[in-house]
């Protein structure tokens, strides 16, 4: 049996954090309602989305075209995610009445046949389910069944759950093992029946996601079969070549793949799915698939940041070790979509590694996509710009110095925002025998075994206090992840000094607990310089700094530009400026004696350059860009 | 006035050096004939190239469609000039009288009214001269008179160029003052008319090619207007923008333009044209507006190979600074186009920063395109490649680690092989009373003042011996170009040490010169470390290392993979490993006690690698890739 355990649901946790909890607030604050505005078409100057319009005929209220991509109805589920996440963390009777209106407007667009897509249902009803590669049906039904069983969960109402379960019983008689061989042109589909099989425990649900996970793959031809000319049309904005099996992991079947290629959030998506059926239904080979791409990704194909997707061009993993700094794609998105990995592959086995790059997305690849008043999203996330070159030259277009107003294509603000209001189900999880603590998140948990309080610090000191509350009188254990950059730390129970087993990552301690039993761990958060394996080029002759779960940047506008021109050698000493409220909005920065090249006017000289000492200083690479455009790595020379 | 040197004529001067005299062998005993047997679809599994069937279908003497670039008569003429000066370095009767037949069928091609371009003569000749933007009518005929002009003066034979001179009469009609505006959407032609009017004298040609440049850039809506709709048909084989002004250098008059932008080969050509035509009618302000794109290119965008071009994204210039080693295009036309600029600027102007650049090209960038077998040729020319990412990656497609075979796109082959036929052009210069000697390359030169012999064991060794019969006995200069990188030089007069004077980078020697008289330069050629402006970000901590002309590399095959993790600290003593005449067709390499990163197999690790001695060695980047695909580059980590 795979060591199956469970994660906390968002009802039993509450998050109490001095970092989180303030962002949860811009979430519910900012950018849940400036989603609504947006679906709504009530923002001035914004991109039209015409979201709510296009289910407005759908359903028959009003007439006229449908406007936007054809995956637009994906917005109205993500935001309805996001909103029921939102009111778990902050109640809000108006918002929740508009989100039921709003559902009742998506129950009254479905189809008798429980068909629900809002594009077919207005231009091209006779072409539904024609072209999976292209079209996103399976895609936004994914997006459905887990706002439904968000929304339910979060809520208690269950009327889009019944209209998701109406939908998926559609796909069942069409995809399911009766039906046709269906391969869902963007992976989603799985993850979201996963959640309706965790939701309501119909296993139907499971088997339709693990058959749409097996089929992919198995006939390397079938995108080029069944998908129909369509002369003039881009579905999806633009033209996806059905010969190019990389792009959907459709080269082959998912138990055989080594390595991950193609488009970076289908194929985490597509892995967050996998880890979640191998456990559920004991499947080794599908979990030995997930650990290999998992360490393929990891070990071979990760920025330091966390981001994934080395090339803009079809915003794609390229090979191993290509990891170029300034040309990354590093969608904000797949970095959600390995956060969403990790947490099912901690489900599976509560690995240390899971749980180090969960945190790492976090604090970094993920959050960096949001400015820090919540108004301004990137959906590209480099490790180096130069305002000259990024987002001017061939190749360097995708990426941008300055975060973006609303995308036309607005997938990754709404995907930021349900994984920050969400943030409670990522921190704990729960077997038989063991509470595992997977972050050091502020958080009043309640499982199983006991009620808990984590107080802490994170991520600027490093100390956590948990507290608990046994409910039940026989032992068990509390096992407290203590992440890999962390050398030694100091376990205290009531006080007293113990030597608890660090297993896979984890601290196990194991006792029949008293209530008000205080466990504290604690370490020393010094900064650390990191460097890359020397076949990522890139990085070569580099250094970056980390602190803790914060990998640190450089800016020009802290430290002069061109930052190719400044080294940080390695007998430098790194210190940390003291925590500053005002300052980026709370943040630790580092210092340290640094050099700047001095040079003339030549482009090349015999001469080498004097170095003049220099001050550096590096910020948070989450909070890089919010004063102004210029110069920004992570990487600096040594 | 401008101070207009005279360039020797290829009949006055004959190459006899151990470097060049040997590649000269190679194009005139591979190369021409390859040429040859490719133009006449007689080379199995080569690309169709049909362009003498293209001459004969518009000849007449058979029926069919044109096939091929729509620019690919220039192949034909290409082929033709370099044929000139082959014969001029080795006769070959049976060459020639080949040549002649094929300048028959030319002149039995050409239509009563002059026109020539066998693509519009046998598909369209309705839409002659109609879009200029695409269809290189005009870049054709500048080939023609190109070759015209060398074959007239290199067999004496003047059918082709009564040829191109009735081409031309019809190109003044039609575009000369009294005529239409017409901007050459591909410049060359203006290249061309000046080879017609050294070659004749007629200042007609030196007229309508002013007239070519001015106009360009005058309406930046030129090609918006004058580019008719023609769907379906890509003349040039993929869309040229009309509204893309950089790419042909028309968003501004070329008076007026302070950055080199666009297509690189387009751009070199049309600054060759500038210099040439500022000289002959001592215009200044064309000088100046060539002095100044000529500094920004050599200044801020040129490769330490002399290769320009950052992007492969139609073949561009990109940005001041951006200077990407492993994903330059660096085409082996644009190097020949800059040798081309250098050469017309030594002539208006004898510095030695333009010789130095021509050298450059010369020995690096435009080498590099070649072979040593000379049987394949780099069109793009990077100065680093990492197999598994270039030629495989987006954005690295047009980066290959090995010369491919022969194009369906011919240019750079040839313009190769009528630059090394040529060299002998390129070596002297004479004034009223000076003779220039612009680079060490062994030779016999029959100037007015005198007949004149350098020997000289360059680019290996630091020696030059110069023996003058003069041909007056009035006192006149032996100007004789000193490379910037020579630190220290020793003259010698018949064994005398003399104190020169060095003006521009020419050691200037006055005196009432006898028959025998010899000048020895000598100077050593040690090794040298290059390093680069800082604002170069991909070259920031690196090292290049060359010696006298020649630039290096680093190969995998020498110094193991990945390159990434070479390190050449700067203490390190850069040795000459003797000339080996056995060693990729004979060179001088050099070694260096460096480091190796020993690493394990993590991506990120904060424990800095160790580092293990290793020996590397460098070879002459023109020599990369001739042993087999693997990494290499220029720039190394010191």
């Amino acid at each position: 049996m795979i060591d199956h355990i469970q994660a906390l649901s968002l009802r039993q946790v509450k998050v109490t954090d001095s970092f989180w909890s303030a962002r949860q607030q811009l979430i519910t604050d900012v950018t849940v309602p400036y989603m609504e505005k947006i679906l709504r078409d009530e923002v001035d100057g914004a991109e039209k989305s015409h979201a709510i319009h296009n289910f407005k005929m759908a359903a028959g209220d009003i007439q006229g075209e449908f406007y936007g991509m054809v995956f637009q109805d994906s917005d109205v589920y993500k935001w309805l995610e996001a909103v029921a996440y939102s009111l778990a963390v902050k109640p809000d009777q108006a918002l929740e009445t508009r989100a039921d209106e709003m559902i009742d407007l998506i129950a009254r667009a479905q189809q008798p046949d429980g068909y629900l897509n809002t594009y077919f249902i207005i231009q091209e009803p006779e072409n539904r389910w024609k072209n999976l590669l292209e079209c996103h049906e399976l895609y936004c039904a994914g997006h459905l069944f887990e706002a439904a069983a968000a929304y339910y969960e979060e809520t208690g109402k269950g009327k889009l759950l019944s209209v998701a379960e109406r939908f998926a019983s559609h796909i069942i008689d069409r995809f399911g093992v009766d039906g046709e061989v269906g391969v869902p042109g963007h992976q989603e589909v799985e993850i979201g029946l996963m959640r309706l099989y965790h939701t309501t425990g119909k296993q139907a649900y499971c088997d339709m996601a693990k058959r749409f996970l097996d089929v992919r793959g198995q006939d390397p031809d079938y995108f080029i079969v069944h998908t129909p000319p369509h002369p003039g049309r881009l579905y999806s904005g633009y033209d996806i070549n059905p010969d190019d099996t990389n792009y959907n992991q459709s080269f082959a079947p998912v138990r055989d793949q080594k390595e991950a290629r193609g488009h970076a959030v289908r194929c985490a998506y597509m892995l967050t799915a996998m880890a979640d059926v191998a456990g559920v239904t004991d499947d080794h080979e599908l979990k030995a698939a997930c650990e290999r791409l998992w360490s393929n990704i990891t070990e071979k194909q990760m920025y330091l940041t966390g981001a994934i997707g080395s090339t803009g061009h079809r915003e794609s993993f390229t090979v191993d070790f290509d990891l170029p700094n300034d040309m990354a794609y590093g969608e904000t998105c797949a970095s959600v979509a390995m956060a969403f990995f990790a947490q099912r592959m901690l489900n599976i086995q509560p690995k240390g590694q899971y749980a180090d790059v969960l945190e790492l997305e976090l604090y970094n690849g993920m959050l960096a996509g949001m400015q820090l008043d919540g108004q301004r999203y990137f959906y590209v996330n480099p490790l180096e710009v130069d305002p000259a070159v990024s987002g001017v030259i061939p190749g360097h277009e995708h990426v941008l110095c300055e975060r973006p107003k609303w995308h036309a294509c607005a997938c990754c603000p709404p995907n930021l925002a349900r994984l920050i209001t969400s943030l409670g189900k990522y921190l704990w999880s729960e077997s038989e025998d063991t509470i595992y603590s997977h972050l050091f998140v502020g958080s009043e948990a309640q499982t199983a075994h006991a009620g808990i309080t984590l107080s802490s610090e994170y991520p600027w000191q490093g100390k956590a206090l948990y507290t608990l509350h046994p409910h039940v009188d026989t032992a068990f254990s509390l096992a407290v992840h203590i992440p890999s950059y962390v050398p030694k730390f100091v376990a205290k129970i009531n006080g007293e000094c113990i030597d608890g087993a660090l297993r896979d990552g984890y601290l196990f301690i194991s006792r029949e607990w008293q209530d008000g039993d205080q466990v504290e761990i604690t370490f020393d958060l010094k900064p650390r310089r990191i460097y890359a394996n020397p076949q990522v080029r890139a990085d070569a002759g580099r250094v970056a700094l980390a602190r803790g779960p914060i990998v640190y940047c450089f800016e020009g506008v802290d430290n002069g530009q061109p930052l190719s021109a400044l080294r940080l050698p390695r007998t430098a000493q790194i210190e940390e400026v003291p925590y500053d409220a005002q300052f980026l909005g709370g943040a630790v920065s580092l210092t340290a004696q640094g050099l700047r090249e001095q040079w003339a006017e030549a482009l090349y000289s015999s001469v080498p350059s004097i170095e003049e000492e220099q001050k550096l200083q590096a910020i948070p690479y989450y909070a890089w860009s919010n004063r102004g455009e210029n110069q920004m790595c992570v990487w600096i020379r040594e």
